[in-house]
């Protein structure tokens, strides 16, 4: 019901568990193109794993601890984007976000990583936001970097990939950073 | 963040943590116009109480168990709104609301009632909705009197308010019904 | 162990989980019958479930916020009747109560319900109390009408019994109205 | 409202918080007499304590862990007596008692002792129970001692009471010794 | 990670979830041995029941309810033991132990009593200690009566061992007679 | 009772709530010395906030998810060390610590850190351990260098500390890497 809308065409829309079926179809029809760089698509396999997740997604809202959206892009669900937590004693949050297969290219996930930060700031108040990507991922890895985020470290082998260790690349961008632009 | 646009000048949002001095301010400025027809004032005395609420409110959603909304009335909270409890086995939902002092009169609230009937039949999929209102308050009855909800009945003494009982009167519509309007 | 005395046939004792056979045996034997306005019987289909049920009830009393008892005639368990809830910040309990198949026309549940509502004004001093009944089911009405209720409402479309919704008839009953009887 | 009757002038209520007054009063106006032999009396100054305790009281019985009455002597509340814990694996109940002043002398906690043992024994079906008291403490120890109880030893310092030590006598009996009686 | 030395041979060290593998194991190979006197044998069957085991250690750790430790004999583990409960009112421990199949007859066992006896009363400050061992149990018994524990009592029918009760001795030591060892 | 012996002088103690006293004194006497690095010391005031964080410890300990330690030289608690959080998933431990006043410059730090790693990688099988310092903290970005740990990044504004943001440098050693060591 309730939406954030960034243009005509992309939207955010908290995540409901009314949504369970779609965000299930789209991660079954993007499963192989995923799994290259998310680690949970072989614990999501039937439609009660997705409601699980939302159900996560929703306490983590009701809790103030993390914010979880649909990306709505001409009316469809296309993927999924948030802050999956936010540190309120250090005022950081950490921005988390993936497509599905055959939207990438439309420039969507830049728009929503910019609506993310800009409501970090301007609403939240917070004063920096963190988003990580492995090292490899150059597609995730220039959602931050057209948006200005500075690169500050490469945490090596930060996350267990179902066969192998992946390095991250931590991007930040800080409050005072933010309003220049 | 999130919004349900009704028209120009009335949306709901989903009510969040960051609403409470708002809300509270809503609360504490309408007091006694609220007190002659709401039984939870006199346990309304701080800012804590309205974040107690609003944890409450959140909790409820997060289980899919109520949604409640503040009202925005050209950018400003004027209300709250929404589904008390929703009875998913017999799907049926319980709307509730109020206004802020000085906000009646312009028609808000028969239309954040209006889309709320809408939301529920047509993307929540229920069965009925109801809504109580106490028999003297000409002005809340008037609500689902205008919608063409359906008198069912007066259910005497139902609610104890600081110093006295007050009959409910029950108005109930059907999916069935709504359709055609 | 603990009885409540109705008449030489006829008590109520507070439901216990050695209660559990003798319930599920009941429930069982009385299934075709209790099908026809109960919404629960297809859930309730091993010993468990009755279990789980009983385990809900004790909970419930022990939190002070309902009462269930299983109804004894002539040393036999024939029933179950209780308050479903109590609401106490209004004051007001709702009475519940089913009979198994061959135990209906011997008065049994009008002393029944007219023991629990006495107990509600008397000693728990209560203001009111409902009981609802589907507008169909006869026997059940007639429980509510001969101890003098008042019929306050039908609420449409109220439950949902397996394929079909029913109509629920509203009683009522004051703690000043019963003290003339 | 549930009571098991020991004869004309004695019975057993399952403790309900509606109770709380009289208990603590009763607690209140025995102070001295109970503080001479009972632990918790520096701990039971307020009637929210009685309520906390009834809660523990009804918990444990929704548990099916433990049973706890008001003695009832001629219409008042004159004790406290029941199953502090029952043992399921091992089918042993641990029986617990107090009188309030005055009250001691008239056979009251032995009737009601017996009448424990019978239900632990009959209907719950248990093969053993226990109680203990203080080695000083004659009037308590002359409960089992009464009902044929044996003697099973002597458990050095096995309670804080106040300002010093206390030793315990531990007393049995069987379900196949009780039968006999 | 933690250790408790006793002597060149034998330490203590609290349980934690990696001693999972090698506690089933040893459980596993003395099943037969174990379960002449130990009643949960039939219930743990397999590593996860072990797993749970450990993690109600854990969590009564935590709470400053228990402390269970395993008994590593060169550098191997060949046993449990630790106080089962700890009864801080009152300040008594209760100690509890077993030993692997082949490991008896080493003094091992001795050894570990002793230490946790030496521990209750000179760092936890108790007032206490008692073991309970089954009558019949010899080896059992002879630990508490090497070490001067006082007999006490014996229980009667106080454990269900699969087919048969079993009667319990309980020993007892206080703080001022460990002092003069 | 559980000592990890590191050499003559300095061992590593589980955290206990016997702990308490002498963990709060520390804290106590190095307050302003400690507040430079540390943001809890205005919500360390009192013994009761110390005693919650052992419990939180012990906790943590007991699901797993973390190990503190209370470092002690020459029979004295000098300092708390241990793994803030261990991330099972990826296989990473984060090591926190830190001194009383007075206790640094004797090596303890270092030789505590140096037997956390190991513990990490050949005991709990981890594949990586993290560090994060304060960039102008000297004396706490000394330990993981001279350890051979590698800087991987310097994380912007990484934690506000009473009154200004603090720079975090992240430190890293994978297991390959310290066993070559």
């Amino acid at each position: 019901m309730f939406i954030h809308k960034i243009d005509e065409d992309v939207s955010l829309k908290l995540i409901e568990l009314s949504d369970d079926e779609r965000v299930f179809d789209l991660t079954n029809n993007s499963r192989d193109h995923l799994r290259a760089w998310l680690p949970w698509l072989d614990k999501t396999t039937k439609l009660e794993d997705t409601k699980e997740f939302i159900k996560i997604c929703l306490n983590g809202f009701a809790e103030n601890k993390s914010m979880n959206t649909v990306i709505i892009f001409k009316e469809q669900i296309v993927g999924v984007a948030g802050y999956n937590s936010i540190d309120w004693e250090n005022r950081i949050a950490y921005i988390g976000y993936w497509l599905g297969k055959g939207h990438q290219g439309n420039g969507i996930m830049t728009k929503t990583a910019r609506a993310l930060t800009d409501y970090a700031f301007n609403d939240l108040n917070l004063n920096k936001i963190e988003i990580r990507a492995a090292i490899e991922n150059k597609k995730s890895r220039g959602i931050p970097e057209r948006l200005g985020y500075v690169k500050e470290g490469v945490i090596r082998q930060s996350e267990w990939l179902y066969d192998h260790y992946v390095d991250h690349v931590v991007y930040g961008i800080l409050a005072e950073e933010w309003k220049g632009k």
